[in-house]
């Protein structure tokens, strides 16, 4: 029994952490630290959890946490976790960090889209998290930084495309439509009820949302040159689910492909990747509360324009989920364990 | 490996059925049938069970299915499941029927809220499905009838009160709120999104629903005398979910016991039924995708009245993952086998 | 031209006083307060209110306020209105509030359910705007005190049943439920987005909520004698409305009377009170965005109780839209200019 | 006084004609078709029109509406408006059809998207109803053809910059998603609250949704050459709004024109065009309910891309709204009467 502890259980990540590790049949959740809530019942804050997570939410030191497990997930904000993963690195613990802080890999880049990095010597060794794509060095991590959710909808998507040099960068344009849990569990009028419900908008529209350096770190590794991106994020008036729309120009080479029978070999053993039959738009409906992530292809003839579309469950594949993936990979268990639960619909 | 089938696998307790046997790990789903998709992959109907489940829709008569399974879920709408189980049982098979054609079991009450009843015969033998009351003859039965979504939520809340007389059962007043998923899935002027988006409404007001004889047939059998009870359905612009708020005088006897800790023990040891804390109020939210029942007491000072309230999903406890509930007592595996997923929050 | 101001005008009820009064062709919006927003465009905050409402906020005092308009509207919190409203009346200012504090008449019963009261020597002359109920009286008003969202649903629908003697009052139970504007538009997690959909929960259950004594005061006024209720509130999954669901039993009066008729002639006049045909309840999204209260009845022959279902907007005829009704009757205009507007629907 | 018929009252954009219809000053109401609910009140039909429309759906012959009313709106499925549509201007009417019968110029193309033309005779008459681009000749005009909902949000953000080389039109690539009302009211289980709560989706991707001719058509005419361009529609679980987001790549004229100032000028006069101030994404929830269009302007300085985003009510600017300003135009009516309601909030 593998001994896991969370670090800042009390948002949305946390809970869903949580609630998949109360399902997983070799691990034991020992700790979960929340300052705001230290010493309630974790099931008292998030009553879904009652008789399935039997903890108190403590506010310890690193050094406390220590003691506690053998293996965390961070799940507070950046910043604040460049003040704990180290530590518990060097006190030989393995991490999952669901923060933005190790998953870019240039300091100069994280230093340019959010602060100063107070322990770049991890940058070089921390992994980037999406098991599709670095499956084996997910193994054999101490530090395995979880992708954002907005870069996990559109890495997976458009990966093969650009490795293949089957589309022009240069034309790439991403639409994504995210839930409101994506916005976290803080007061905020910006995020009442009355202020989504029945409403859809933009938002930190013209490239300035941070998940542009990391999407453009990955599309640059797999286009084998720098790609930059228009990208623009909207907020939907649901909880769980990203929707991206992507678009780029086809290459010559990538109107003589069959995409779609590329994509369904290359993500046919994928247990978490389903790539739909031509002419099936993916929904989010179809993906919520599971760590699936569902792929379409659709060219349009009249522009000569591919279209990728891609849904994932944001706390899920988008977070949570993937982070369990991680711990798997990183611990020797089977890949999919805990996580094989089918998207519930409606 | 017990073999199980889905007749009517094309309704939302049909595709619930299948998402929670795709994860269970003492059955086969070999065989699902629905007329209207004939044909076709039961994951193109229900793109969530995409690479979770693999098989197709089938349109069979009563003589092909028995020889297709040795256990069967029977989804289909009252009267056309009286058409089905009793040829079931007479090939040996077991049943849990979620129609309501088994739930009564006097067949003149029968007749007058639905129709004729062409096999009374068997109502005798039917056990009505709800565990937490009648475990032992469930675990013995060839034809559970699976319990209606809005009785599933009231008579887990009232049997404890009305089998001690602790509440006055003529002044029994239940105000119910149902999610939509509960109206199924046909094509419906009154279930489009525009229709129930944003609003709220009750129905069948006055006396009128299917569920009353159900409800007064199990709470009269606590009470040990016939109650009468008013009862408002309501719709939620909700999926899932059902809660209900019910009312009734308390007598002498409730008066002068401590309800809270009462129920606090006698549900202590069920997997799913879950009695909040006092004060804390159930919210449908906290039972969501799971089979648990929570419940709450609040009594009203003011006016002598005892308050209880439930929440449950309506497709999983009310329907699908009660079956699947019975379907393990009904086979010797452990009572919550393949149930135990903590609800989805937020 | 009468002047208007607005005093708390960065609430929910408060944009929506300026919606509507940006319609009313006899009034000019001159003042809007807010401290947080001071210096800001109306139209900022609330941006639906571009091109519509052409006004800053202010942080005005009491003196300054007095100087720029006739009439006033206090959108405040209960308490802070005690300490401006007798100062609005004693420069001459005629008031319509929307807090609670001049709805109770009897001190006693304010100061048990909220604090002490300040300016008591007002709640004798202030007038409860119901105008269905107290046209005349409000007509001559100096201050109205604006009634309660869930008051108003209620008290339009009993009080015909209970000054003719055809309900027992003290069978009297009333669950109500109220989209999530109700509870205001500060940062808060309880009414986030994902804390609210797709869920729906009582809250403040057991007879403490503080429109209670509203509406007992109001039921017991036209009861002629004291009327002590259960009540129970809900939070539902949607912006805008309010539905109440009445339980009381018939007197022998009342099991003689059509009470449908009844209802229709005795409302046929009002224009915004509309009584639906019999066998057709009432539905949040019928009066959506206007100032309607939809009313329907429905005997239980089986238990001999009525139940009574409301349906409002609970910031319109539950807030703002009642709060112009009164401020029309105080000003001599036709009592529903400006109010006119169908629901809108979808 | 203009009287006025709704031929096909019984869909979404009948009862939002009614709706609008019965606040306007200048018009009565006097007749409205529904095969469907042939006899029964409108407001039966549409609850939330009782005691604001008084008037009974009939099932009338083109020449029984003849003699009914002055002015129609035809709210029926493209196809049946062409039987319809030029025997009301034979016998003298006026006509703004909603459907898309006589928005497309060229019948080859209409053809090509829709089916036989059976009066290409009135393409070239029929005015493209958009006000803010062709007002003059819709005052002139005995036919209107009002535009589609996807095509009003996206002509009048892109329009302003066609016409002036502002763009490459090369490069357009337009990303809408629309309220669930766009859909229609009819019975269908793809838009059943359960299948689009709590979800998103893209539909008929890859250039096949018949807005498209229109959008083209309009935008072609916008830049004096033919454009195509990419359009992808998307399913909102909201009942109403569609926002536009847009991306084009500048042209060395954009880079050098301040492009917020110029729509602030040019919109400047439009009652119902509101430009948001710079950094200022719009959102549905802003426009609800009224006829409001609001735009934004961000350039992406990273990609050289200008981001154009617009938000409308489908069912009033989309649709009902927009047939009503042209009403207004038609006859001489001041153009935003019965119009100037704010957007409701929230």
């Amino acid at each position: 029994m593998l001994h896991v502890g969370i670090v800042g259980a009390s948002g949305y990540t946390g809970v869903e952490l949580a609630r998949i590790l109360a399902g997983h049949p070799e691990i034991r959740l020992t700790v979960a630290t929340s300052r705001q809530y230290a010493g309630k019942p974790l099931a008292e804050v998030f009553p879904n959890l009652r008789k399935r997570v039997d903890l108190c939410c403590e506010n310890l030191t690193v050094d406390e946490l220590i003691g506690r497990a053998d293996f965390f997930f961070t799940a507070v904000p950046h910043k604040t976790a460049m003040d704990i993963v180290p530590r518990l690195l060097d006190a030989g613990k393995k991490v999952v960090d669901l923060s933005a802080d190790y998953r870019i890999h240039d300091p100069a880049v994280y230093e340019a889209w959010y602060q100063e990095h107070t322990s770049p010597q991890l940058l070089g060794e921390a992994v980037y998290g999406l098991p599709e794509l670095y499956r084996d060095q997910i193994r054999n991590a101490r530090l395995t930084a979880n992708p954002g959710c907005y870069p996990t909808s559109v890495i997976l998507a458009l990966t093969p495309l650009l490795r293949r040099g089957l589309i022009d960068p240069a034309t790439l344009i991403i639409d994504s439509k995210s839930g409101t849990s994506g916005a976290g569990r803080a007061a905020n009028v910006g995020t009442l009820f009355c202020e989504v419900a029945d409403g859809f908008k933009p938002y930190k529209v013209g490239g300035s949302h941070r998940h542009i350096p990391e999407i453009e770190q990955e599309l640059s590794l797999a286009a084998g040159a720098p790609v930059t991106i228009s990208f623009t994020p909207h907020l939907l008036p649901i909880s769980r689910g990203i929707l991206s729309t992507m678009y780029a120009s086809l290459t010559a080479q990538g109107n003589s492909v069959d995409l779609q029978e590329m994509y369904e070999t290359l993500y046919a053993d994928e247990p978490f990747v389903r790539v739909l039959p031509a002419g099936t738009p993916p929904s989010t409906q179809h993906v919520r509360g599971s760590n699936c992530c569902d792929l379409a292809l659709q060219k349009d003839e009249r522009t000569g324009r591919l279209i990728v579309m891609s849904a994932i469950d944001n706390i899920v594949k988008g977070a949570s989920g993937q982070a369990v993936q991680n711990m798997n990979l990183m611990n020797g268990f089977p890949e999919s364990t805990g996580l094989m639960g089918a998207p519930f619909f409606p």
